[in-house]
């Protein structure tokens, strides 16, 4: 399987619950981060607990993905109880198994005064 | 000049402040997009001046760069003025030259109450 492949079966099986099989492509010492509120999970164990608890009915939604032989990037619009999030996922390998996953969450802001004249809102 | 090198050339340009060689990576009719503050900018020339009027002494320190045949992501740690931002851009290429750019800017926060005693902050 393919880092391309297996980032859309990750998604894929995490939508479908499918636990099991969603286990089977992440590498037994796996590492989680969330760098934006500095939080880590160690191991394929602890990283499915997170997802399987995660609460809501939620779905993520796959927009993008890019990969190479290494690593792959994939964008969700992730919906859950009728909000909608942003979540960016970095994705490494090891053996081809996903062996750490990144996760970020952009929310909208008010930008700041912009110094160019073409930056403009919709 | 393949994908990964047009977005390592894309950064090193503009640390370098070299517009012409760093317009000279982009389509004519790219677009430039901020999702987070629903900013535009349509063309190569209103993307140049969206980089080239950027105020400080900035820097952008390039992370993580995962590309394929035609898209490609790179994080970078955005330093100015003695702070450092994440970004997380996304390229698309038509012919060979960049043809769109995607910017997100995820910003530290809080974590909410977790379900999984798993996830541990740092």
């Amino acid at each position: 399987m393919s880092p391309r492949e297996a980032v859309i079966a990750f998604w894929a099986t995490a939508n479908a619950r499918q636990w099991e099989e969603f286990a089977a492509l992440l590498h037994p010492r796996m590492a989680y981060h969330v760098p934006q509120t500095r939080e880590r999970a160690e191991g394929r164990e602890g990283f499915v607990d997170v997802f399987r608890t995660w609460p809501g009915d939620w779905i993520a939604h796959v927009e993008t993905v890019v990969a190479d032989e290494r690593a792959a990037f994939s964008v969700i619009r992730f919906v859950v109880d009728g909000t909608a999030d942003t979540g960016i996922s970095l994705f490494g390998f090891e053996g081809g198994l996903i062996s750490s996953v990144t996760d970020w969450w952009p929310v909208p802001y008010d930008p700041p005064a912009r110094a160019s004249a073409w930056l403009n809102r919709y």
